[in-house]
């Protein structure tokens, strides 16, 4: 049995399926449209526990996902789709130890991938050019356990970032700009993975790393549709998220855009 | 620089975008099409190096992504894409040490994703039926680093599984039939996610987690759409994998189906 | 020129692409929030013509298209989208001067597509269990020149339909009730199309209709994407309709059973 | 009943769904890994018929569908498919005596579709500019019942198409350089289809049928998705057309681009 314990962040699942992350601090409770509940209740009881409201509704308290964490951030822009995380963690390589660069914070929510993959020991560096979306962020990661391993800076354009990274993120809208210093940044064979929504950024990009000397270069996108599974009558949800971002993923190599070109296929 | 060492796997990239996964071993070489590499070329230099076939080609070395590793495994079964993989462990809410259950070993690639997410000390405890499926899949994560963290067990429907699973993964036909079992092998909170091809199945195991008590029950399946990136003539891949698996998702709670159905969405 | 007449239905298209479709009567007008049009202004002008609205704004007169007849109808039921219809006229083999029976009139907007489809001479016989569809559906076909060739009818279950025709379309919940009278109307070779939201259904009506002796039984679900092309930022539409109707076909052969299933792919 | 005549085409259903389009000719007969199919057993049968081959399997007879035509006629070229021509045909607004320019006649199949839509008293005009591809798309049309309504050219660029055609079709890889010239061909209200592989040519005919005073510009693309049924393993197919063609659509207004860009949804 894990235990809920006094400051952890837990997920409270009501009736009807509606959810809530929360901070389950001793005195504090969530009023909700489903009824109050006072958090008391909560510390010292297991996860999967059923407490109830204070209206006697069924409340079950849940450890947040990685899924949860990053649906839940507060944010400011375009949100990160767990659905392209998964994707980005499956192709970078990355895992206990590795570090890793990203260009374009944002609210953080993709940081917190990030550094859920390389935890227990490795290190997330981010870097965003918007001081507003910098200090966001920063709260956004600093609500969690994963806070330790991530640090977000000022971007300066043109300035070199740190070398020695295992992997890159770029989720900016012109990512061939910073292409050459992210580069410079990455060991050989460290993999970089491009987030953009517009197919003008897809091309333009796919083809800057190829010139970069990248190979594997390739580009994707990544629907995930919602199943009704229902006694007699199971079908697929009617209306769905069809588009939000592309990923444009590559390698390393230490040669130059020959190398590029010679091993990119059709 | 991380440098090709002694007995390590390694993925090298060809001319056309060709890639070969192999074990570098000093000695040892790969014929391919594209000309014979030399494995004494590969030991000591750089991941990322470009070496040379002896017909003079460029070939590029990689280490293997975790989807390198998955797809590159000997199989006698349908392939576990990594698209579902990658979903599967953004959700489970694993990560280092966690406990995780796999019912349906096959040919061990989703095994693989598993260790790969509760590395560097947690376990992965898998159980297979088939004999043959079982020393296949041993063979297949005995090949890898993350050997060390996986168990593989012939499983004797109707005995019970360890108890305190931090999280199970089912890949067989009738999923249902192994729910009970597995539903007290996972701590309260522990989620689970099933794997199936076709609506009935989806049906039946969502309708089955509710009256045991999951919450959060969900199903969906996932598309990933290639994008060919061309200066000029950027377009969809024209023929696709549409359909591999159905994912359900659920959290086991310490209630039960008046639980369950309380607090399933529409 | 195509010249606009009195009691004609035309589509209005204003700024920002709003359209509305309307019956141009001398003396009418539309307000919109665009503006109001003025039907005097429309008489006599050529379709394409650009009018003004009274604040001076460009209104553009179209004929209206199918798709436009059918997604304006007034609707009390889930609506059936010109995608479904497109490739059912597609598929049906029907044209100028066939006998098409539909069972389920709902809205009356498939009807709409299916007169299109055999104008100028042949006819489509409609039934509808529900006296207030039925009128429904009268006044929306009523209101286009296709009424002509549309009998809309009460459906008492049970009773046979009129032989002879040479396709059917059935619109209802379970269609399988219905096949042996649908069969019995076809004449040899004749194609039908049922129209389920669920797999449920699907599956169950395929059944069917290969144990009536249908031949060439399949079926398919629809996506239209929409792209959003923009000069520098062209992508797909972040939100769509997934799922409305999966499609059944097949063709009646005069075998039974075993004709069915012995042609039936796997 | 409708019974096969000397001279038609008809559609053949074998053993397993194999299907093959035949002229039924007396003495005539056909050969397939099902057996041999003698034509003189087809003549008088009514359509749905069962026949046998030699070796006494069962044969259905049915009349082609216009998607049967489509997906039979002999290419040279990327295959149009109906599911592109089934939305053609119900945007362009066209019906019986509808007169339709074609540019781009590539095997005809297209001009199939569109003929059979504006049967029995239209005509479609179609340019190619490949003398090889004509004489192929005037065979392909030839075979059919539907030739007396289709006019195939060659075409000499420059030079202006006949006036007053109610709808357009363009099948060419440079759309924007026939635009002036089709608009001039388009009555005011005639509707405009180009159809293109590319993202690239989307983009930029889009943005030239805006400029060009063209309304209701948009742009999609259509998946088809076939469905499994099969009792208690019910599933999408695992393989599918990803991608063939994008579409664009427009109306010609007789306003110019200040008309385009004012209708323009954003």
């Amino acid at each position: 049995m894990v235990i809920v314990q006094e400051g952890e962040r837990a997920l409270l699942v009501f009736e009807g399926g509606f959810t809530a992350l929360v901070e389950v601090r001793g005195g504090g409770r969530l009023s909700t449209h489903r009824g109050i509940v006072h958090f008391d209740d909560l510390l010292g009881q297991p996860y999967g526990a059923v407490v109830k409201t204070h209206q006697g509704g069924p409340v079950v308290i849940l450890q947040p996902s990685l899924e949860d964490l990053m649906m839940k951030v507060r944010r400011r822009t375009t949100i990160i789709y767990p659905k392209e995380a998964a994707a980005i963690l499956m192709r970078l390589g990355i895992g206990p130890g590795s570090r890793v660069l990203e260009v374009g914070t944002g609210s953080g929510a993709l940081t917190l991938a990030l550094a859920w993959a390389v935890a227990p020991t490795g290190q997330v560096l981010s870097y965003e050019v918007r001081e507003d979306m910098l200090l966001l962020a920063r709260e956004n990661v600093g609500r969690t356990p994963l806070a330790p391993l991530v640090e977000i800076r000022l971007r300066h354009s043109g300035e070199p970032f740190p070398e020695g990274m295992d992997a890159a993120v770029l989720d900016i809208p012109t990512p061939w700009e910073e292409l050459a210093a992210v580069r410079d940044a990455l060991r050989g064979g460290g993999r970089l993975a491009s987030l953009n929504p517009t197919f003008n950024q897809v091309e333009r990009m796919a083809g800057a790393m190829i010139e970069a000397g990248f190979v594997q270069v390739d580009s994707l996108e990544i629907l995930y549709r919602p199943i009704l599974a229902r006694p007699g009558r199971t079908r697929p949800v009617q209306r769905m998220v069809a588009h939000t971002e592309f990923l444009t993923f590559g390698a390393r190599s230490l040669g130059g855009a020959e190398v590029g070109r010679a091993l990119a296929g059709e």
